[in-house]
């Protein structure tokens, strides 16, 4: 092929995320991991088109998202590709209704598509994990309390020890803004999801310029800003005696998330109730979710959600209120490996051994490789020619934890010299030692 | 919410594959083994954006693929979906060249995107499950010996008993056409690909049509209408003493993946040469592979391949020889399912039991369902109000092989009624037993 040929830059779309095997790997490992635990609870599958027709995507249209969406025709068709994997569940629970059984506990995990502007952590296509429970006209309390189960689940089998599952319900602070009149509702609950952030004294300018009143921006922060636990808050709330239905069913609600939560096995250290939780999306109704790494709370929530009156009302008029979470998985694992919060320096390979054949033992390597592999251990055989030194090298570079070379003398005995790449060590082994070794190490 | 609201129909764009439960946990389970077989074997998983930049996509431009692509502009730059999983793995190994270890063993499943017209069993987005050994300059034959026992594991795995690897080496047929002065190699590819559905006497009309001299047609016909095993195919071929440097190399490399081709434990009841595959794609250099359902040929290869000598010649200088494999499973699923070849009427759930809990053991029973998950059986709650026939029924409908009903006699004593619900069977016994009991039903 001539040099001087123009080659084509290769690259891929700006913000787009990429992975190098170490991190595909890691990545994968977490995915499998959240994938597992939503079956374990008996979530369903589903998986749908990345691309929607853009009228049915886009039903409900408006809104800084809609800007960002993928569209365009393919032929006399408009096209858009999902910007979240909530709005394909309505179309999906809209469209398959008959072919359901409800409540429907279904998880999905796949990638979505928004062409924000590029800042680091977000990405323009990007993996959610996620659960939802519909139910068909009407679902149990009980799923809400279920769901920090899943959350606590989830979080523990990734390996993280110390994080919170903040719960709100949104009736408490909707029926509190009716009762303390405060009308351009959004706004103030944008300014209270600054709490954190802001002082109080430049929280309550905020709720004065936003048109609340002096009286209620102080009812309002005494109550959002309550320090106690869980059920002292709830208490705390009811002092207040505040007069209306929708507040006073948020707070009963509330109190069954938290009867039964306990029984659901989640330790009183990984939750509680933070009456500043609003989550922007105006869809939920009931309780919802955050989930603060602890250590790391500048990442914000990295498992949020809520519950639902009605998932589908654009395409039909059954009424089927959920209950669902969602793992931004790409912004998760960026922030997990920038932050150095996981390490990246696992191996590169999937293969657990790599067997080396000398040229006259090739036939029983292989052999030894398909039996070894028959117990479910991932072997690779090294085929390229070279020095020892240049298959070892290969095997180090990719991190593979176990190594074996196959001569003359390892096929009349039957022996090997199983070497472990990370400790140096050398084991002599039979194919059946060879296999509760590497399963030994590998498992336990 | 009115019932006059006009609702928008829900429904996916034409062309598109989507699952209900049941069929997407056949469908997931199968893309599980897949992959597991691909990692038995060493391979790395790689994850491309679904969307490449349309100048490095279509570097090669041309062909009835292009006319396919969704491309579109975001902004000032235009965007395509990719149409398979070999181009964005050349920009892959292009431009990740220095942060890669040669040979480079990836597997790639991912979607993949052609506008083609609507027919049964194409689909417009499709799964692909693919494998390549990517080599940095040189990549030893013992490679193309061992892609068929990895074809041979996955489709042992995916439970089929009677199939057949067909190989061939593009040099055989490039060196065979060259010696026979054949000119428009592409339109006699086409011919000879017909040989299965056409008689030999169309066939040697088509090739005098597209200007194959009489006696070049009876040779090309005797050769590759030639029945025997593998070696006595390859005997045959030498006989007819050809000389021809390229036809000789393909001779030479075919006997090679021959000899390895035992080694690597693939029956040869599962393998044959058959000098009739040419697969269209321009870009295979050497060994060929398709792979036929032998009860089932006319689904045609379910899984193909073969060996190139440069994989990103648009985007390096650097020669990358490769060879690999793929799996259309978007496909292969609609045909197994359509053909009732196999079935769907599995499990809607992937939950393995049910507890159904009475009001006043919900604790209790939400601490078993806790208890039994950490064994790693799914387990789900069943929360929704209703008479215990309304409960069993769902139990039924979603296939869920085990139910436990727990209520106070069942707190007090810590035993519990094991239903099989597929037998009817009822077992007394503690959570212990329940999961020993799920555990030998599920894995035996």
């Amino acid at each position: 092929m001539s040099k001087d040929k123009g080659y084509i830059v290769p690259s891929i779309p700006q913000g787009m995320q990429e992975l190098l095997p170490k991190e595909q790997i890691l990545f994968n490992k977490m995915m499998d991991t959240i994938k597992s635990t939503y079956e374990l609870f008996g979530f369903i599958p589903v998986d749908t088109p990345v691309m929607e027709k853009a009228e049915v995507l886009l039903a409900k249209s408006g809104g800084d998202t809609e800007k960002q969406v993928y569209r365009f025709f393919k032929g006399d068709h408009e096209l858009a590709m999902r910007f979240d994997l909530t709005v394909p569940l309505a179309r999906f629970v809209a469209q398959h209704f008959g072919e359901l059984t409800f409540p429907f506990r279904r998880y999905h995990i796949g990638k979505a598509y928004r062409g924000e502007r590029p800042q680091k952590g977000r990405f323009r296509e990007f993996y959610q994990c996620d659960i939802d429970i519909i139910g068909n006209g009407a679902l149990s309390i009980i799923n809400d309390a279920e769901i920090p189960s899943i959350i606590y689940t989830v979080f523990k089998a990734l390996g993280f020890e110390s994080f919170t599952i903040k719960m709100n319900n949104r009736k408490i602070l909707n029926g509190l803004f009716a009762y303390l009149e405060i009308i351009d509702k959004v706004e103030v609950m944008r300014i209270i999801d600054k709490i954190d952030k802001v002082g109080i004294d430049v929280l309550k300018n905020m709720l004065n310029e936003a048109g609340v009143s002096e009286k209620a921006a102080e009812t309002l922060l005494s109550i959002i800003t309550f320090n106690g636990s869980s059920e002292e808050i709830l208490q705390n709330l009811e002092k207040f005696d505040i007069e209306n239905d929708v507040f006073q069913t948020g707070i009963r609600e509330m109190q069954e998330v938290l009867k039964y939560i306990n029984s659901f096995g989640v330790p009183k250290e990984n939750y509680t109730v933070d009456l500043s939780i609003a989550r922007g999306l105006d869809y939920y109704t009931g309780t919802v979710y955050e989930t603060i790494l602890n250590d790391y709370p500048s990442i914000g929530s990295v498992c949020s959600g809520g519950r639902y009156d009605n998932l589908a009302q654009n395409y039909t008029d059954k009424e089927l209120p959920g209950v669902g979470i969602s793992i931004g998985l790409s912004r998760l694992f960026y922030q997990l490996t920038a932050g150095k919060i996981i390490s990246t320096d696992g191996p590169a390979s999937t293969a657990q051994l790599m067997i080396i054949p000398m040229e006259d033992s090739r036939e029983f390597a292989l052999g030894t490789a398909t039996k070894i592999r028959q117990s479910g251990i991932n072997t690779e055989v090294y085929f390229s020619d070279g020095k020892i030194n240049k298959k070892m090298s290969y095997a180090n570079k990719l991190g593979i934890p176990f190594v074996i070379v196959i001569g003359e003398n390892e096929k009349n005995t039957g022996r090997f010299s199983l070497k472990n790449m990370l400790s140096g060590e050398q084991t002599d082994a039979d194919a059946d030692e060879v296999i509760s070794i590497i399963k030994g190490e590998t498992n336990g």
